[in-house]
């Protein structure tokens, strides 16, 4: 560990503690109005935004990176335009800073409300998106957080233009710069200093990122983590299943888009029904594109299925591939999900509103669905505004993880002179 | 680390996860049924009970132990009791698992509820204390939660016998032995690898003890903690205190119980009233045996008051000590609380609603309280039933820690169909 990184680090964690401090107790308007300034700022700037993205880009490319990495790291106007859009959805989410989410009187007196707080301090670790920046940032701000953004090396002149439009708005009205810093150097001992080192003044760390950079946060992090972990999403069709419906949900939740954590990655199809089910559905998959890795009965269905390893049912392929398999009933689809599955989202199709139940409850994921697509799992599917991400966790947070899963509470007690007895 | 203990860990661990699949669904009815016959078996057993503690305070006393810690070692009828009491309380508390936190419909008719579920396996590390075998094991089961209950080498016989009770109640109810476990070694390299290495089976772990137990735990603990920091408690006497109040708060604060998280440590009075109100309020101190370590103004007061040095300010004496200083209106006190404070539990007495409101809004404490004892720190007095202790941590969960903070949720949505656009 480089000691020049240690310093500068908790020089970031002692500022990022003053201006939380100031910014829990900032009103609504004014984190408003530094998240309208923000946009106003990222549309005026677009240029210099594309180009400091180009310099990335072209750094990227010289360096031999790939397409999907390339694609996640280049900004256009129509992508610089929707983070500003963003950033003014978050503006008119409700502040849940302040909030009262319980109130109650006891028979001494006393009245006892639980007051939503910032958590405090949140670390964000990414890698090449440039627009986690504007999006971590902005919903730190909303959520009364201060953010301490630690970008890939990848999109690093990006973020920096663009972090310098959040500062922006934090100027104009009238908050500290220090709400929202970006670590200014891509040394990566500066993460591991974040996880390990800064207890006193990180609150929790929020990792974005692939497989490695998650391994790398569960393995070193001393602070909470509020962890998103793999996708290895299931769609279970019953016996009672409508076929029209489950072919539309079997689509839509593997193919809409391949790369989200929500899509599908894993079909299971009730052997009662297999005969008149499973053959429709495997071809819509395979005629769209979507290769079929299935076990001897889904081979037979046709000849383009290739033959599923125990691995298949592990993996999320975040791509046009799917794993298939042929279950007795609801209970070997639980026992299924129960043994392969990450707990993040889950969707039965069925008409039998006792087999519905008897999965949801029995499911242990952050989301179940009935009748509905996979692709739903979503904080702006579900209404909770811009999210940072979807959470596996049991702990703090689970599912989408948005402005209000960015808080904690403290109790407010009233009283008129009680004592104790 | 044994390789023996390393497996009998792990052999716990799984069965852990087992009985918490199975009790995660066990209805309200079942688990109350099992808490009702565990508190008839710790009555029936209390001869057995005392017997077995006898032995562990024996052998305590020939350790050379002290007075302090055989007090919270030693069991005798009246204690036993009120463990099968505090059994029967928590059966009577409302269940939180499968309760609807929130439930809302989408424009396209989705229909979501946010649904409580238990966190999973709850590993509980706590000292000589064998009533928190009982507590501890009753709180899990209630929620949901499979429990691993690993206590003090000093309780090990009393809580061997006090475990068995609660397994008896399992039994009774058809549950498995193994929603509550008790480690049944006193090796310490347990505690390293529940803190360490059973990041696949235990959900979160729950600190009981002193600094070093806890420091222990935030140094080495791989698995979310729900942590129980000291409680340097403040109350804040302000110009527009009451003097009766002001007076009955701090005797109550300090002096109801001076061993317990919620007593206050430190007196802060506002030098606009310090001339009227500082006297009594020091001198009922002294007069009921009180240590007062204070400033020069304290000091001034009475003789009797010895000179507070720096390290006062920050001491939790669990103790009839108390640090006193007069400081200028509420925004010192505010700013001495930030600065010295655990985030535990503050009390202002004053009769200025503005007053009350900054003092409120400011103090980033778990618990904030007007004109109320810091001794209402509690989940009983909160009426929230048992807890397991009063969390410092903004994560997950803050202040008293109940049935309801030892649980976690999913979201339930229920559709027709519904794929996404």
């Amino acid at each position: 560990m480089s000691a020049v990184v240690a310093e500068v680090m908790n020089s970031i964690g002692r500022a990022a503690v003053e201006a939380a401090a100031v910014l829990a107790l900032a009103d609504t308007d004014r984190k408003n109005a530094a998240l309208a300034s923000a946009a106003a700022s990222l549309r005026a700037r677009v240029g210099e935004i594309i180009c400091a993205n180009a310099r990335d880009v072209d750094a990227a490319e010289a360096a031999g990176l790939g397409g999907a990495m390339l694609d996640r790291l280049r900004l256009d106007a129509a992508r610089v335009e929707a983070m500003a859009v963003g950033v003014e959805q978050i503006a008119a989410l409700a502040d849940p800073i302040g909030t009262v989410a319980a109130d109650w009187v006891r028979p001494n007196g006393l009245r006892i409300q639980r007051v939503r707080v910032p958590l405090g301090v949140i670390g964000i670790i990414y890698e090449s998106r440039p627009n986690v920046t504007c999006d971590a940032g902005a919903l730190c701000l909303k959520s009364g957080n201060a953010a301490i953004l630690r970008g890939g090396s990848e999109s690093q002149q990006s973020s920096a233009v663009i972090h310098s439009c959040l500062v922006e708005g934090l100027r104009a009205a009238g908050l500290p710069d220090e709400c929202i810093q970006l670590v200014p150097t891509t040394d990566r001992a500066a993460v591991g200093h974040m996880l390990g080192s800064m207890t006193d003044c990180i609150d929790v760390i929020v990792p974005r990122g692939g497989k490695s950079l998650i391994a790398r946060v569960q393995q070193e992090a001393r602070v909470p983590v509020i962890g998103h972990l793999e996708g290895n999403c299931h769609v279970y069709v019953d016996r009672a299943a409508d076929l029209g419906m489950a072919r539309a949900i079997v689509m839509n939740s593997k193919l809409r888009r391949t790369g989200i954590c929500g899509a599908a990655e894993t079909l299971l199809v009730d052997e009662a029904c297999a005969a008149t089910h499973l053959a429709p559905i495997v071809r819509d998959l395979l005629d769209a594109g979507c290769e079929v890795r299935g076990d001897a009965a889904v081979q037979a269905v046709d000849p383009r299925v290739r033959p599923a390893t125990e691995d298949d049912w592990y993996t999320e392929y975040l791509d046009a591939v799917i794993a298939a398999r042929v279950v007795r009933g609801v209970d070997a689809a639980i026992a299924h999900i129960a043994r392969y599955g990450s707990a993040h989202t889950e969707s039965i199709v069925t008409d039998d509103a006792a087999t519905a139940r008897r999965f949801l409850a029995r499911v242990d994921s952050a989301i179940v669905l009935h009748n509905a697509s996979t692709q739903f799992a979503d904080g702006g599917e579900f209404g909770m505004g811009a999210e940072i991400g979807i959470s596996t966790d049991r702990f703090h947070a689970r599912g989408p993880v948005g402005v209000e899963q960015l808080t904690s509470y403290k109790y407010v007690v009233r009283g008129s002179g009680q004592v104790r007895p």
